[in-house]
């Protein structure tokens, strides 16, 4: 590359765009399927397919446990998992802004090619434009995702019974502490890593589950909103017990001091799987033969009002409300 | 709205965040098809899938002729279109910066709305991202687009041949004089409107033509680029016709005035077709029963070094040399 940082030429849809595109965002993504001359790709997928679409905007770019490149995979093929698919390609914006260092794009585009590869999709269509200087921060990122149904039934928030349970994979308020913790305003630092990850593996463990009613990602707004998405959707009560939800040390230790709620805070490598009673222990199973899992009953669905309540470790009961200020801009 | 300005709080995934979807995007957009509950749209497609993706980043967000709202939708219909697909869905991704006046947002995702309609093509699936004060410039957009491929064979640069000729369906730096007019900062106006529009009619037109070797629609880095692009791609050299090529008045006025040379400068409703010489007469014939049309066959594609050579008004000869400076970001 002839330039050290990102100029507004690199937008201009002349040569050094070109070489951007070829020497930069092809030389990591192209597996051939990524071809940089035509305005469309051809997609070689058949069956029933589902479509989702997620911006990233996170700050700082990188962080502990990912960077904004391989959130741009995970988040997608996230929303495509819970929705009960597999999936298979992706397309890719870059809204980049001049003056980016090339040396940390291309380290944010390899993570987010190794996300790919590692999840099996593959970048098929892109498109990068370049923000003056003061009009953007260093880089947002657009996926949008196309993924093959692997459910026998559609998923969805309508499924959802009285007596059904909820369960999760593993803590809450990782992603959330994690990137707070790499801001250096806030003067804090630890070893808390991001959870950010595919969840492919966990959702597709339930894909054939009997008594699977619908699962969610836990992203902005955490635990306590896909609380409130279901409770406010179905019309029942969320019941959550607080002494079941795992909550790491050092991010209870970070809330705490800064004042924030865990259960409000973004995951970005969870899902809340909803399932009648009688498919728990087969959840249970399913998850605990995934490496690292840590499966957790962690509330129930009731009748009665609109409303998410957790029980507290004391045996008391506090409503969770509905997320108003925002606790993190720029998080996911 | 409780809110006369966008603030964080609309990003945080709870109740700001879901009024802001309900209220204003998926009230313009929804016509059944966006779900704003799912993680995932389902797609009811069959046939030779294509996919593509753009992002706009346009300034001023609303010009004479279009706003980013309907450009973000011909963008990347237009890209489908010209790769012999006609578009079905898409998806939209809104990067917001606080203090983004609602009314604004509205008009523009009204003209979004309606440009998609005209255009027979469904948003189904969104994300909303709101970037701090300071840290965006109003709205960025992202579109993907899904489209059914309606021509016989494939469509691409490898098609052209020695002896091909190059017309197209207007005047040329309509939209780049027209976004730089409303700029404030150059102190100049004009009754000049961008030709953002979709290209699709004039696309479809030419699906089952014999003889249709590839479309491009020169959008950032103009007719200039495109002629690049094939000379580049094919090895071979492409001849432009000044004379030939249509450029308005006001455009010409104000390339004069500030530097600029039109063949490098931004359209957003032209296409330009790449056709055996003996198709060029099915190509008018087609192309004169759009309205609005104004069919121009501006070059030819010959043997010779891969370059570009544009036959000035007075005979002579000068190459157009590939874009290396932006000179004008932002313009799409």
């Amino acid at each position: 590359m002839e330039h050290r940082h990102i100029t507004l030429a690199h937008g201009n849809g002349g040569r050094f765009m070109r070489e951007l595109i070829d020497e930069l965002f092809a030389r990591h993504l192209n597996d051939g399927q990524l071809d940089t001359r035509t305005d469309a790709a051809h997609l070689d997928l058949s069956g029933d397919l589902l479509f989702t679409t997620d911006g990233f905007t996170v700050k700082p770019l990188e962080f502990p446990g990912g960077s904004i490149g391989s959130l741009a995979v995970h988040g997608t093929v996230n929303d495509l998992a819970v929705a009960g698919a597999i999936p298979k390609v992706l397309s890719l914006n870059a809204f980049i802004e001049e003056g980016l260092e090339f040396a940390q794009l291309e380290r944010i585009i390899a993570d987010l090619a190794g996300a790919a590869r590692a999840c099996g999709v593959q970048v098929v269509a892109g498109d990068t434009k370049v923000l003056p200087h003061g009009e953007g921060s260093g880089l947002y990122l657009a996926t949008s995702g196309i993924g093959v149904r692997a459910t026998p039934g559609v998923l969805s928030l309508g499924n959802i019974r009285p007596g059904d349970v909820l369960l999760i994979n593993g803590s809450v308020g990782d992603h959330g502490t994690a990137v707070l913790l790499a801001r250096e305003q806030f003067g804090l630092s630890g070893d808390l890593r991001s959870d950010a990850a595919s969840v492919l593996p966990y959702a597709q463990a339930l894909f054939d589950l009997p008594g699977l009613r619908f699962m969610r990602d836990p992203t902005r707004g955490g635990l306590a909103t896909v609380a409130h998405e279901i409770a406010s959707a179905c019309g029942l009560t969320v019941r959550l017990r607080e002494a079941e939800i795992p909550v790491k040390d050092p991010v209870r230790g970070v809330c705490e001091m800064l004042g924030y709620d865990p259960y409000y805070l973004a995951c970005e490598g969870r899902v809340i799987a909803v399932v009648a009673q009688d498919a728990l222990e087969d959840v249970r199973a399913r998850w605990r033969g995934i490496e690292g899992s840590e499966v957790a009953l962690i509330g129930t669905v009731e009748e009665g009002a609109s409303q998410v309540i957790l029980e507290t470790v004391l045996g008391g009961e506090r409503f969770l409300e509905e997320l108003e200020d925002d606790p993190l801009p720029r998080i996911c």
